[in-house]
């Protein structure tokens, strides 16, 4: 199955080069959400759109943008990996509704409304109290939910996560995280959150960065396999695929601009610690973007059936993203 | 032959609203050149272009975004007037060659490399000497180019038009001016400026702006017809369009913006002076988009033929944008 196999990535913020634009072909990968901005503005995102373009220009024999559904399928045809823009905070728009759509037409098809803090829109999940969606995050949703652009929940708080299922029109998703069940961690997701994301149509991608991850590192592929069996159990087969979170050959500069921003002037590590403040290491069966098809083998190994596989490799975000993406008329 | 008429203005800047939409219906236009932005930098471009986002969204009746010039013919089919947006000025850049190709995913189809003054790209036909096309100047127009966005020369000094014309691989266009033959004006173009622009495939769109006529708003309408006529001479039948540069219902300090932006401590009176320091009177034929049939009308009346009469009123706007709006592969 693997050479029909459309395989979608719902997250990575690696520092993007050929070499990783290679090793996500090699490992079979049809498409891939891309982070291109965490506390960016205005500004600094169309800094981040213009090298993007530069990466298209100089690897249009590996890599397409990715502008609607459409072109997920004709990134399969042509085998090419499709990249699709998102946002880790809602700093793209600033305080300015009208963004939105600008931001979408630049084909920004995915933001989250909170990274870890409090945002104008919504309660990140570390802050110690979460006072729900904002007035200006519920104008924010409808506007989103009008232009095709997908709400993210990753790196939001609980209360703020229900508010956003419940106030958004369209499905959203919870792009890469896990099940507290499996790993308890702020940024992983309550049954309460996944059984109503999934109740509502939205889709949660599985996170293989480490910290999100039983044993850390040392995370079996058994393991995960039984997380991805279990959370089919609780949300359905349909509502389930991967966001690896992978964030390869970054430097720890990059990590501590995640973590910190501009708004603290002491260091926060995060999910680290002082004494563990670097990127974590991979695990041995997921160590960059060829290794795909061991997840692809480890779920078939794990009895799911051959259409399954597909679903939760790429089809589920395929099928979500058909609807999602498209404006309201 | 009104019915089945493509008419195309090449440039307007009035003070966008609802009746003025309507007006342009009434007046048969299929397509607008907006100017969106004079002296607006990157971040004032994104508001303007989220108003434009708003009057698409609350008149989608009466008007369209233009997006590739098939959008043109759908105007047509459809019945609404096409909007397609443009920069008098190169500042919706700013400094960065990568916002050439960010204002065009944005669907900025047009844009002058100067506005009166020298800028980062180009002398203004304001300046006492002109020095030519910039260093950074040729790699825009290169950019341009390739993306596919519309070189104007319309504000720009005799020097930088002809280096514009032959450093661009693409044909360029000035939008809204006159011959200077016909009125001796600094805005007015050179009959060697003209002939290169023909020669090269280009295009120039008259203006019925009083500041660049014979008699200002005195001018007849024959007279008009007369100048048009001798260019068709010059230029040839393929190569001349309209560009009103019609600014309607404009307040007094948007021509101060126009005149001044940031730049001036003291008041500039561009066209005007002091004594004469507000907009033009309307010439009796033309007061507003409605008056287009007049121009049909008196070309037909100076003896074009059908044929003649729709490529000026619109169809050679329309054959250069199909090649002019491509993107490079």
């Amino acid at each position: 199955m693997h050479k029909d196999l459309i395989v979608v990535d719902g997250l990575q913020y690696s520092n993007w080069n050929r070499q990783i634009f290679e090793q996500l072909r090699e490992g079979g990968v049809t498409m891939v959400h891309v982070t291109i901005v965490y506390h960016e503005q205005i500004r600094e995102t169309l800094l981040r759109i213009a090298e993007w373009n530069r990466h298209f220009e100089y690897n249009s024999d590996l890599i397409m943008p990715i502008k609607s559904t459409a072109d997920i399928r004709l990134a399969k045809e042509l085998g090419k990996v499709g990249i699709m823009f998102g946002a880790q905070n809602c700093s793209p728009i600033e305080d300015d509704i009208g963004m939105v759509e600008v931001m979408r037409e630049l084909n920004l098809m995915i933001m989250q409304l909170t990274y870890n803090n409090q945002s104008l829109l919504a309660c990140g999940c570390y802050e110690a109290e979460d006072s729900g969606v904002t007035r200006f995050g519920k104008q924010v949703i409808q506007e989103m939910n009008r232009v095709g652009m997908v709400v993210d929940m990753s790196h939001s708080g609980e209360r703020s996560t229900l508010d956003a299922i419940e106030l958004s029109e369209r499905p959203i998703v919870i792009s890469h995280a896990n099940p507290t069940s499996f790993h308890a961690a702020k940024r992983n997701k309550s049954d309460t959150v996944l059984k109503a994301l999934g109740e509502s149509g939205g889709l949660l991608g599985f996170s293989l960065y480490p910290f999100h991850l039983k044993n850390g590192s040392d995370c079996t592929l058994d393991d995960f396999c039984d997380m991805v069996a279990s959370t089919a159990d609780l949300m359905g087969i349909d509502h389930i695929g991967i966001g690896t979170d992978l964030c390869q050959d970054q430097p720890l500069s990059v990590l501590e601009w995640m973590r910190n921003g501009r708004w603290s002037k002491e260091k926060d590590y995060g999910e680290g610690s002082k004494s563990n403040a670097d990127w974590p290491s991979p695990l041995s069966w997921f160590r960059d973007s060829r290794d795909f098809p061991n997840i692809t083998a480890g779920l078939q190994a794990r009895g799911f059936s051959d259409e399954d596989v597909a679903k939760v490799m790429g089809l589920n975000w395929v099928n979500y993203l058909d609807e999602a993406l498209r404006p309201q008329r």
